[in-house]
C-alpha cells in the first residue's frame, strides 16, 4: 500500500509501505477513507518530536471502513465505517478506568503515527479497538466526521471543558487555528455572554466570526484592553490558549479575571513565564491536557444531528495520494489561508477550495 | 493605645498611635487580646509589598472582644468574642455573592495591616464587622483561635481543597512551616493514603511528622524521586506550594502525576518557569490563591470541638507589649525554631517557649 513517511527532519515521502496485518487480538485493520494533517504533523516532519522514529507512517485521525479484526475486538467488526481516534486506549489501567484514555497506561494514549505507523496510508493497524475506533453514526460524512477524532474533543475538552465555560462567561480564544475556531464552535454550546477571539492573520479572526465569535482582537494590538474594556477591567471568566508559544500563554494569564480559568490547549516546545508574583493572589486555575476523547461519541452524536458545523473547518481537500501536495498547503497556511485539510473523503477525485 | 508601626523598609516600632474610632457604619472596634506574626508581614517589613505606606499598623489576624460597633452591624455587639479575619468583606459585590471574599471588590479582602491599620495593637477597626469578625465557639482559647484568622483556612482552602485531595491520594506538602503544616493536619481530614512533607530544616519535618505526615524528605535530596518512589513512579495526586520561591513551585510540578493538582499556596515575589514543553500533555490542573476565608466558620467549630490541632503550632508566645521582641524570634525561625508566635492570650504576662 502507500503511506506518508517520515525519514528524519525535513524528509518525508507518499511512498509503498508494506499493508498492516493484526499483530493483537484486539487491534482492528481499518481501510483509510479520509485523513487529515495536524499541527502535530509538522512539529514531527521538522523534528521537535525526537521519539518519532525515521520510517514511521504519520497522522493519528481518519476515518475508514473495517475490514478485519482480531479475535478479541467486540465493539466492531468488518464493514463498519469508523472514526479513528487520535488517542488509543486500553481500557483497563487506572487511567483508562477513569476515562482519561490519553494518559493511557496500557500501550494506548497518542501512539498513532507517533510511536506505530499511524493514519496516513491506505490502511491503518489500530491497537485496543473497542476504545479507540467508534462506529460512525449513519448520515454523517467522511469529511465532518474526521475532524472529530482530534480537533474537536481536543477543543471541547481540553479547552472548554477544563476552562469551565459557563452561561454567561466571557470567553478568549487565543489563536484562531483550526483547533481555536473549534474551541470558538464548543464554547458556544455553553451559553457564554461573549467570545472574544485573538489571532495574527486576519483570515483567521474572520472565520472566527463566521463560527460564533463575538468580538475579535489582532494579538499585536494590546487584546487585553479589549477584554478588559469588556468586562469592566476584570478580565475574562475563561481563556483558551490555542497557540501553544511562550508568548500567547503568558497573554491569557493577563486577560483572565480572578478567579478564572485559563486552559493550555497549545503544543509546547519551550518553557513559559509563570509571573507567581502578580498571579499567586488571582485565585487563577491554569489546566493543560491531551485530549482523552471521552467526548467523541457525544460529539459523534451532536455532528451527525447537525448541531456541528465540522466542515466549515475544513478549506482544503485533496486526494489521498495527493498527501505531499496537501502537506505542502497545509505548511503554507499563513499564505494559503488553510484551516483544515482533508484527504479523500467524498468525492476522492477532484480538488474543492472553500476559501483562501 | 500602642500599636506595631511599619515606617518603611527596616523601620517599625511599638509605639503610641491614636486609637481607632468608627468611620462607617459597618465598623466595629475590637479590643485585641491575640495577635500572630505572618511572613507576609516580615515581607512587608523588607519593603517587598510597596502599597504599604509607612505609618501603617501592621498585622492580619486576631483574636479580640468588639467594644463598638456602628449602626449598621448586625451579627455581633459589644462584649462578643471574636476571631478578626485575614480578609474583610463587603458581601455585596459580585466576588463575594460567589464567597470568593478574599477578591472582594466593595473595600474588603486583604486590607487590615495592608491597606488600612492592622490587628498588632491594643486596638483594631474593621471594616464591614458582619463578614469579617466571627463570634468565637464558647471554650475555643484565644491562642488556638487566632491561628484561623489565616493561616488555616488559607492551608485549608488554597492548599487542600484546591489541591481537591481525596480519599487514597498521596499529598506532597513542600514547605513545612506554618502553612505547610496546617495543610498536613487539614489534608488528613480527607483520608489520604500518604502525606510526605518536604524541606529544608529537620526541626520543620519533624513537626511535620508529628503533625500527620507518613513521609518527610530534604528538599536538597531529590525529593521527586521518593515521590515516585512512593507512586510506583507516577506522581504524587495533589501537590501543595508552601513556600513562594520558584524553586520549589518548579518542583511541585516536577512531583505531580499526569492528571494531578498542584495548589500554589506560597507568596511570590518573582516569576517561575513554567516547563509547558513537558508539561502541556500532562493534564495538570494549577491553581493559585489568596484565601476567601468561606471555611472559617467550620474550622472555628472543629477547633472548638478539638478535631484541629491549631495549638500544636505555636511554639513562642509573648504578651502584647514585647511586639519587637517576637519579630524578632519569628524573623530568624531558622535559628529560634519559631513556627508561630503569639501575642496576648492567656497567660499576658509570661513567656512560653513550647518548642525551639
Amino acid at each position: 500500500m502507500k503511506g506518508f513517511v517520515f525519514h528524519g527532519p525535513g524528509q518525508s515521502s507518499w511512498e509503498d509501505v508494506p499493508d498492516p496485518g493484526l499483530k493483537d487480538p484486539t487491534d482492528a485493520i481499518v481501510r483509510v477513507d479520509a485523513v487529515t494533517i495536524c499541527g502535530t504533523d509538522l512539529h514531527i516532519l521538522k523534528g521537535d518530536v525526537p521519539e518519532v522514529h525515521p520510517g514511521t507512517v504519520l497522522g493519528h485521525e481518519a476515518v475508514g471502513e473495517v475490514v478485519e479484526t482480531g479475535a478479541d475486538v467486540r465493539t466492531v467488526r468488518p464493514g463498519d465505517r469508523v472514526l479513528v481516534s487520535c488517542i488509543t486506549a486500553c481500557g483497563r489501567c487506572s487511567y483508562c478506568r477513569r476515562a482519561m484514555y490519553g494518559q493511557c497506561r496500557g500501550g494506548g494514549g497518542w501512539i498513532l503515527g507517533h510511536l506505530i505507523d499511524g493514519t496516513q496510508a491506505e490502511y491503518v493497524r489500530v491497537p485496543h479497538a473497542d476504545l479507540s475506533v467508534h462506529a460512525l453514526p449513519g448520515g454523517l460524512d467522511s469529511k465532518d466526521a474526521v475532524l472529530l477524532a482530534d480537533i474537536f474533543p481536543t477543543a471541547y475538552e481540553v479547552g472548554v471543558l477544563n476552562a469551565r465555560v459557563r452561561p454567561g462567561d466571557t470567553v478568549a480564544v487565543v489563536g484562531a487555528g483550526p483547533v481555536g475556531l473549534a474551541a470558538i464552535v464548543t464554547a458556544r454550546l455553553f451559553g457564554p455572554e461573549k467570545i472574544v477571539a485573538v489571532d495574527l492573520a486576519a483570515a483567521r479572526l474572520e472565520a472566527a466570526r463566521q463560527l460564533g465569535a463575538d468580538a475579535v482582537a489582532d494579538a499585536r494590538e494590546a487584546p487585553e484592553q479589549l477584554i478588559a474594556d469588556l468586562t469592566d477591567g476584570l478580565g475574562a471568566d475563561a481563556v483558551i490558549e490555542a497557540v501553544g508559544v511562550p508568548e500567547t500563554f503568558e497573554m491569557c494569564t493577563r486577560m483572565v479575571r480572578p478567579g478564572g480559568h485559563v486552559a493550555n490547549v497549545g503544543v509546547h516546545g519551550a518553557p513559559a513565564t509563570l509571573h507567581l508574583e502578580d498571579l499567586w493572589i488571582k485565585n487563577l486555575t491554569l489546566t493543560t491536557g491531551l485530549v482523552d476523547t471521552h467526548s467523541t461519541p457525544t460529539l459523534l452524536r451532536m455532528a451527525a444531528a447537525g448541531r456541528l458545523p465540522t466542515a466549515d473547518l475544513v478549506t482544503h481537500t485533496f486526494p489521498l495520494d495527493r498527501m505531499e501536495e496537501a502537506y505542502e498547503v497545509f505548511g503554507r497556511a499563513a499564505d494559503t489561508g488553510a484551516l483544515k485539510v482533508v484527504l479523500g473523503g467524498e468525492p476522492h477525485d477532484t480538488v474543492a477550495v472553500r476559501a483562501a
